[in-house]
């Protein structure tokens, strides 16, 4: 971890587990033909600043040297992929094919006062799918399918993602009778951080009854691993048209997304997101026993994206918090079993048959194996110490009969260097999980 | 392309052509036992700011909302790998194993003027191998091998690999008796941008004599694709120990390293390398038809990278330029034939039976088949012009007997979703090199 507060950097053994997630994650996202996009990682403060809720921690940037008439560059670092990638899509309409699916992960910066927990320089994966004018709602349920399978397989503890719509919270505060749903929304969404009897007070502050902010909170209580959510809202005795699409939509994404191994796929009515520009389909996730960590993974539909003045751009998506899962993980322990990505160590006799070493790396290299040769002729016994501190499970002696040591069990065996593989599984770091 | 100057941005099809290098080099780099590492985007001005030369172009960051009593972060944007690597391995030397091999491949940034070909934020791709207190020659041949392997699986036209020594050069001048040959080097550094009478009258400038200046310019015009340079440099008549040392040096990564398809590796004595930190061997790359990229790869021996007051940590290394090299290219037509990972796209044949298309696409991806499917029931003929806009090679068409057009050739076969696989070449992208 780094000397810097906010800026953590892995070591290799460590950075292992992340590059294992990220190639996970591109995988699936390939799987299902969401294609790479890479944006610059400044914006023009004007792109930045236009949503104004979190202006305060963007760092600009200025030239060390920028002459007296220059002023600042107007350029400050993006601090999410969300507003740069709406940027791209406006600015590349022409070149696009819509339905656009993307993923992206890279590293987003925001100028957080140093504090424990808080990160000021991250990387986030995103999926999202925008269209030209019109979005089918299908996509929502891909997006959602699409993060779930993707989080199935991560070295991670037990996941929960949570769905929600705000149009079911809309419709039902107007059901309701509330004059202004996106302010009780902005509340609900504390609900977190907060007890209920807080929330409770500041909902009776923005004007509801005490029937009403009854009825909210009842609302926000509501969590079912399947589509009974809907019979749950309908017992509540609240009816409204937007309600009625809301619940639609929310039991379509609910019904169509499985729970599987590592991840809990659940309706969850508290989930509202504070952010005003999601306009229906909500997603946070929860990591088992990180719960301090709040919501790892989080997104939803908007349908305002972006515009050109003659088109819209509505999207849906979702942003998994990289560096908010796994730094605490690691931290706790979890790791890989190897320093560098050798499998082999080829053993050097004398420093005047390296060349010998390096052609028996050279053949096994050719067919797939990282290979590494050693550094100095030393003691064989300290060559093989040398591949053990770095987690490389084989030692390989070359001679006029090569061997092959498992420096693991001990075992050694006579080897070709052009026959010789090891067990699939020793090819890569092994990812060992962290014991909570 | 982008709209802010400096700063490129790619469309999907071109992003596949750098993710096919990327994959390539992390490859390369992966089967020699490198391993990678990520540093932080930023860097404390301290630390920015030891090399002096590019001062300049470092971008500072502020917070946009910073009091006024905070000042400046005293944080800037690293303008290479080598500066933030050597702070890591100071900085976590406990916990690494030495020698160390990495590669490091991200974004840098520089804050130049705009100007048409500089780039403002540029990918750069490092290898370097670094160790404690002392590193054994033969690291030098291992990174220019490395280095040649990787660069010849580039879609890219002919490079040249050119190494040199700086102990030749300054042994040479020494030799001839000439009082600083550091500024010798930084004058002879310049035969690229400058011709050869302008430099000899810059040698005159620093007190060389006309016969001196001849077999400094006479030095620097030796270029050999094999060992015979160590001759041409004898019969200038010129000795010194440390030229001796040099040239013994300079053949051993010469004679070691061999030209392969794409990549022609010479001992070329012009290269001197600019940066004052070279204390041996020097790398610097050129690419056929792309002279005025000037080198777009190179490193070299330093000694003297980093010290923590206990332990120095001498490295060597190469630096590839990943946008200086692929941007030209991709501005003069290189790029790949689709714009999505997906080799298939299952058509949709009305919106109610969109479960059968996704449980057809579900089974492809499970064999690791990259599948989409239709966004909208159109008709089939738009739905296989949907695929050919984005360079989908395959449609298939669900029904009880299913079938797979693949739209290129046209030929239509009934296929079974657990059994039918596209050729292997059809999964991933292919790379169209430029017409150049």
């Amino acid at each position: 971890m780094s000397g810097l507060s906010g800026f953590p950097e892995l070591l290799p053994a460590e950075r292992n587990v992340e590059l294992h997630v990220l190639d996970h994650l591109r995988r699936v996202f390939e799987l299902h033909g969401f294609a790479n996009v890479e944006t610059r990682a400044v914006e023009t403060t004007d792109t930045l600043l236009k949503k104004g809720e979190i202006d305060k921690e963007v760092y600009v940037l200025k030239r060390i040297h920028a002459g007296e008439d220059e002023g600042d560059a107007g350029l400050g670092l993006h601090y999410d992929l969300t507003v740069p990638f709406a940027r791209y899509v406006v600015e590349n309409a022409g070149h696009l094919e819509f339905p656009f699916r993307r993923y992206q992960i890279q590293k987003v910066w925001r100028g957080e006062r140093p504090q424990r927990g808080r990160f000021r320089e991250f990387t986030q994966a995103d999926i999202d799918i925008v269209a030209e004018d019109e979005l089918p709602f299908h996509f929502d349920v891909e997006v959602a399918q699409v993060m779930a399978e993707a989080l199935g397989g991560l070295p991670v503890p037990q996941l929960t993602l949570q769905i929600s719509n705000r149009k079911v919270l809309e419709g039902f505060y107007r059901g309701l009778g509330v004059a202004d749903p996106a302010a009780v929304m902005q509340v609900v969404d504390k609900l977190d951080k907060m007890p209920p009897d807080a929330v409770a007070a500041q909902l009776a502050e923005l004007g509801l009854t005490e029937d009403q902010a009854k009825l909210v909170l009842a609302l926000a209580e509501i969590s079912t691993p399947d589509t009974s959510f809907v019979e749950r809202v309908r017992e509540l005795g609240v009816s409204h048209e937007l309600l009625d699409t809301g619940l639609a939509e929310l039991a379509q994404v609910v019904g169509s997304t499985r729970s599987i191994d590592g991840v809990t796929v659940v309706a969850d009515l508290r989930i509202a997101r504070g952010l005003d520009y999601y306009t229906g389909t909500v997603f946070e996730t929860r990591m088992e026993g990180y719960d301090q960590l709040g919501s790892i993974c989080s997104g939803g539909r908007y349908d305002q994206l972006a515009s050109d003045g003659r088109h819209t751009y509505p999207g849906t998506g979702i942003s998994l918090g990289i560096s908010r899962l796994l730094v605490p993980l690691l931290a706790d322990g979890l790791t890989s079993d190897r320093s560098v990505p050798s499998a082999v160590l080829v053993a050097l006799v004398d420093e005047g048959s390296r060349d010998i070493s390096d052609e028996v790396a050279a053949r096994l290299r050719a067919r797939g194996i990282p290979t590494e040769v050693a550094a100095t002729a030393q003691k064989f016994g300290k060559q093989i110490r040398y591949a053990e501190r770095r987690g490389i499970p084989y030692v390989w002696f070359p001679a006029a009969q090569h061997e092959v040591k498992d420096i693991r069990s001990g075992d050694q065996v006579a080897a070709d260097p052009d026959e010789w593989n090891p067990p699939a599984e020793d090819l890569t770091p092994h990812i060992k999980e962290s014991p909570t």
